[in-house]
């Protein structure tokens, strides 16, 4: 059984910090006026606490952004999508979920992927163009449909306010905690509302995309600018997310804007979009912490904030590279202040710069401690060092002293617990 | 304390496959005439059972041929090796190394690598541009150069045949059994012998090179066609192996030819040179098996076989990837045939070919069963497989029908064990 309720702490959410113009609000992706969900057990997972399918729908039609993992094994529920926006002129109203069968490397996976559209668009009153999809779970088993048959109905009947977090429950794979985060803004004296809802952890290190993402809002925006946007976010969130270097094959991210909040709409990059913008980066940065704190057997989020590149991909690249190391991220599991290994992920990374410049920090709540300048060791005090690394939110701060250009970047330690949970997923 | 005596078991050894013309035989770097080593316990590490200071020494001039790791981090050692290779035209008598300190990134580094090497010149009545150096261990500590100059003349007096596993020894950080290997081969009707040892066990990713590793033969060739040989050799062979995919800043592998066996200089690229070739073939890819299954934490060897690529760089990208995933490390120590991340690694793999044509096996000496066809699932029995993956050398066979061209990989699994050693290293 991968839900383990009795994990759950307060340790595994992150700290969020405010940010003028911006209320955080319950209600994840149904916090926008106008979006119900609901999610339930059908029974493609065995324990009849854990819900494996879930509903997003919206009572108005949306405009739709989408990314998708670059891996060439992609999940039939992409390819439908895919199809679906194309004939729907990006919009869509609905999106039926699963967890426990990632329906991908099945030879019928793009038809039963299908059937799960009409199954919902049915319950709906929607065309099946109307309806997207997404699947979690395992890889290459055929996907049952008739438990998603029987409960579909159920499913749609049971939609409302509340239901965001029985769908957030219903794509949680070994996900120890719920995560979901919505913010309000104001545009045009309009209150608007963006919200949000991830899974984890493991799988996870995206290229273009992560894991399954929804994104809901009641702001009204062109779908090309939201597409924009949502490009632009996801290069420096879930982009910059490691868990454990593997891509993932069904990584979606969707945004649905529907328009309720009946601001004027957005359809230049004027204040209005960067307002909106900012509301997608506060949410998508935040789900990356989250996603990336709770990542498969992680007792700690790592975090590197890189400054003083010449540009941003090579910012981006030596972040990465840094909380992607194995061997860092186990040190940091023993709190083991071992910045040779941060300096040796510097010197690794696939960028051009100079490896004599660089300073090396590390961080948490408890203070900050430099262990590393111009590319070698300076003395510190390892007790100083212990207490800082005792912390469950690390971050390391490199500067590579050689431009302007930044990046930050999201994983986590390296534990036992990551090999117990992968080493024997499918039972 | 890393050395762990007590953990050395006959199921870390590989099985080594027989070939016509190649015979195996003992005694590691000092198999080819003209080499003598040793090594002793001389400080830097506070187990005295565990040496950690090495000398090897050829009787006579060698040609030498080097490829170093391309971290932008670089031990002292190597800035130290190329100049002095550089300055002696490719020759070289002496190399001394240690273990416990890695002599990077600290300021002093390269003054005192240049005074080990004139330690052991000065001993061994050489120049010190003859003496190349080698160290492995923490990055950033100082390393302190009193111990090894207070045991140089006793290192240097106890050089023997007998000395390479003391050799061995001392260059080993958290192996736990030692990795030598030498076969003898005939040319010009002379008999030849190479041989070498290397250490891992972890910080493995090698790109050009991998950690520490001294190949020594009696063979006469030519420095410049011996360096082509070591370059083509690692690439399939060292540079196909991965541990944990981090790049170590001190890898090294250094090939010294005395010309002892009095065979006619190998001068051009014929049957001498392919006979020699392949020699080194043999213990550099046997090497690479045993620095894989002594990985850090590993209970299992884990080699893919691909075969169907367009060429041979799609070749190396995609079996590296397989051997590379976290996931099915996990799963392979698991003992679970969870195939689809073996797909989904294959997926992520940057290179071009069509996924939808790719079968893959999994394999062992209990058997073998395939377990993917044309990009999708076979049913496959679950106790068959559960027998296939419970032997200590499993192998993954991935053909994808588009091309002749083939690779194999070298990896092992990710345990409870790789987390622990890495969680505290420097203690």
């Amino acid at each position: 059984m991968r839900w383990r309720k009795e994990e759950i702490t307060m340790s595994k959410q992150v700290k969020l910090s405010q940010e003028e113009g911006y209320t955080y609000v319950d209600g994840g992706v149904c916090a926008a006026k106008g979006f119900v969900a609901n999610g339930l057990n059908c029974g493609l997972n065995s324990d009849p606490g854990k819900n494996d399918l879930g509903l997003l729908y919206s009572a108005q039609p949306c405009d739709v952004a989408a990314v998708y993992t670059t891996n060439k094994v992609k999940g039939a529920p992409i390819l439908v999508c895919k199809e679906h926006l194309a004939k729907n002129g990006n919009q869509a109203r609905a999106v039926i979920m699963n967890s426990k069968n990632a329906n991908t490397c099945n030879a019928d996976g793009v038809e039963k992927a299908k059937e799960m559209c009409r199954l919902a668009a049915g319950q709906l009153k929607l065309q099946e163009n109307e309806v997207l999809v997404a699947s979690t779970g395992v890889i290459g088993q055929v996907l049952p449909i008739e438990p998603i048959r029987a409960h579909v109905e159920q499913l749609a009947a049971g939609l409302s306010k509340d239901g965001h977090a029985k769908a957030e429950n219903a794509i949680m794979t070994t996900d120890t905690v719920p995560k979901e985060l919505a913010v309000s803004f104001e545009i045009d004296g309009k209150i608007c509302t963006l919200g949000g809802m991830a899974k984890g952890s493991g799988m996870i290190h995206p290229n273009m995309a992560t894991t399954l993402n929804f994104i809901t809002t009641d702001c009204a925006i062109d779908a090309s600018l939201l597409q924009k946007a949502l490009s632009e976010v996801v290069r420096v969130t879930y982009n910059c997310l490691s868990v454990d270097g593997d891509t993932s094959t069904n990584d979606t991210v969707l945004v649905m804007a529907n328009g309720e909040a009946q601001n004027a709409k957005i359809t230049k990059e004027d204040e209005n979009y960067r307002v909106l913008y900012r509301a997608l980066y506060i949410v998508m940065r935040n789900l990356t912490r989250m996603l990336a704190k709770d990542g498969e057997g992680a007792t700690k989020l790592l975090e590197c904030k890189l400054s003083g590149a010449p540009d941003q991909n090579c910012a981006i690249t030596v972040a990465k590279s840094v909380i992607g190391s194995n061997l860092f991220k186990c040190a940091i599991f023993g709190e083991d202040a071992n910045w040779g290994r941060v300096l040796c992920a510097i010197g690794y990374a696939d960028a051009s710069f100079d490896i004599e410049k660089v300073d090396v920090s590390l961080g948490s709540a408890k203070g900050c401690i430099a262990v590393c300048q111009s590319g070698a060791g300076v003395p510190f005090s390892e007790e100083e060092a212990k207490v800082i690394l005792s912390e469950d939110e690390i971050c390391v701060y490199v500067d590579l002293h050689q431009g302007e250009a930044t990046a930050e970047s999201y994983g986590c330690d390296l534990t036992y617990e990551y090999v117990k949970i992968n080493g024997d997923y499918r039972s």
